[in-house]
């Protein structure tokens, strides 16, 4: 596989696992454009690599991600001194148009939430198939309170948690810890912060128990029941079940579980 | 009422309430094509009947449904071999439409989970309108560990729990209890398996006091809502609205609250 | 700002906050067609008044709303024998339009949830954009047990806690208190009665922290996630974002986070 050279990600491949950390500490990673780009980058570099079954997101330094970056914020807002009216558009529509890649990406992506879960960080962890917060980290949107808009994340926000919790977390401005934020269904579950190693190395071995292909499938499936009619949805449906039956995974599959043995895909 | 014979289900009218016992205990009732087929035959019996009012749909032997059949399957891969490439299409598919048929079905739907509550069992118990789970129930997704995918179940998991549940569960193969199943909505409440009777027996009282046309039209109603444009609804609901009124059970609703006494369908 | 004269409500503005009681309280602030026509003149008053941020719905002597008018049917049913049949209808799509308008209302509702919850009642806190209940409210959809159906509620029910529990409280009429109402999504949050006025308080005072404008804003933006196409929307929020920063209020939100203050609007 070959990986785009990134100077604001640190990228490890750990078997069918990449690993990606953003890695902007001394700004609590806050979401530059240079990092919108490269997560791009990395995400379209492994979307149809197979040996790649599960991304995993999280920050260096003890933080996910402060939202967006205040000096990008600055230059954009020179250039608009100086007559370039579109950068904020610019470089807000890019970094929807990264969220937007996340949340299709054919990988399973888990996402672990620490510190600050803020902004663009908090519509990032809303794209992740599965998210462990420590209890502790801090999550909220805090757009409003700075005279703008939570922009490109309320679409995902309001999908992740349902529009009554969007329109007051938007509205609002409100601060709350990963506990709530698993009440809330922002995260999927929260253990305290000494704990998110080893529930992290717990969901992997999950996901690894998951045929890669069907796994690719089943994803795809389940977006698109946000935005197909159903009975075409199920027809499509049942065509690839049957295209995955006869599949070698499947019958791998089936014969493991007679066999009462993991699967190759598992081991 | 004539109701059809059925050899995987057990049938028993109980006034206005018909139960429906999954009856293959032998493979923790495990969906086969037959038994697809007579719950179709079931439902269509009783559509229009105004006398069945309620529909508990349960499991023999202490389990709900353990998902497809592997006969089945096995069935229909030795019709692939032979050469009837559609027969694993056809199986996935009547099950969609079963389950789609329950989910629209104009009775009010309670279903009591116990034991396995596994892949087609998860998704029929997640187009009930009321779902009663034993705490130490068994729920999951397992088929991406098989190989193969939840097909025809996958748009009622998102519209039953969200997005974000859902592409946890299914991407995942997550096991978990049914205390678990309360909190993530998709049964409504979750009770020790001994309390089962006594709740579901409650359930039965508090839907015998609702008027049993209305509660028809209701349930259509709430469905529409997933489907029609907001302003159309909102006319055609009106329009149910000032019928119910003028009808008898609108009369007898209004007179039996001022008289202070039960109305006559709930005696 | 210049509000209409009314019967039903009392209305008491505070500072940035439109204080709405409903005033009926012989009948648990019962919804007349009068309260109804009111709400809607209040509203259409203050849409467009920036001076107005936030309005707050209560009902007067420890009740919210307890449905529909009982006499108001009564006049209804009259006409109805004199042969005006749409009596009803009008009745019942008056409400809805209501309930459609304060759903879309610029300002941001705050709705205190006390005592009588009850069908239209309960369909108005589906609307609001935080709600802040008693632990002891009552809430329920008594419709169905009346021969009638919660016709213009239906849709906002949805909306709030999704298809699941909304089939089951509309189909069983079940009542609930406020502390499963917040555990359901229906409020926010459930706190003992005697801490309802302390909530609120903080809730206005958060509000207050957020800007103006930039908070209608998002509340367009998140309301429009249900209906517009995912990219047409987010190339519109990146316009408003863009507009947002260029605007006094994005300047004066930078400027006051920067120099750790409090931006003018929050003063």
């Amino acid at each position: 596989m070959s990986l785009p050279d990134t100077q604001t990600l640190l990228l490890e491949q750990d078997g069918p696992v990449l690993r990606v950390t953003l890695n902007r500490p001394e700004s609590r990673n806050a979401m530059s454009l240079a990092m919108v780009n490269e997560l791009m980058a990395v995400f379209a570099a492994v979307a149809d690599d197979p040996a790649v079954r599960v991304i995993v997101l999280r920050g260096a330094g003890g933080h996910f991600c402060a939202g967006g970056d205040i000096k990008d914020m600055a230059g954009a807002r020179a250039q608009l001194a100086s007559g370039e009216s579109d950068a904020f558009y610019m470089l807000n529509r890019r970094f929807g148009e990264m969220i937007t890649a996340t949340n299709a990406q054919p990988q399973v992506i888990v996402a672990v939430l620490e510190g600050a879960v803020l902004g663009g960080g908090f519509g990032l962890a809303c794209v992740s198939d599965v998210a462990i917060a420590a209890d502790d980290a801090q999550f909220g949107l805090p757009e409003t309170g700075l005279g703008v808009i939570p922009a490109q994340i309320a679409p995902f926000v309001v999908q992740r948690v349902g529009l009554t919790q969007a329109r007051r977390l938007a509205l609002t401005g409100a601060r709350f810890n990963g506990a709530e934020a698993a009440r809330l269904g922002i995260a999927h579950e929260a253990v305290p912060a000494a704990k998110l190693d080893e529930r992290l190395a717990e969901t992997l071995a999950q996901a690894r128990r998951c045929a890669p292909h069907a796994t690719r499938v089943t994803k795809q499936l389940v977006l698109d029941t946000l935005v197909q009619p159903l009975d075409q949805l199920l027809d499509q449906a049942a065509r690839d079940f049957a295209n995955a039956v006869a599949s070698e995974e499947g019958s791998e599959g089936t014969m493991a579980f007679v066999q009462k043995r993991l699967p190759k895909w598992a081991e």
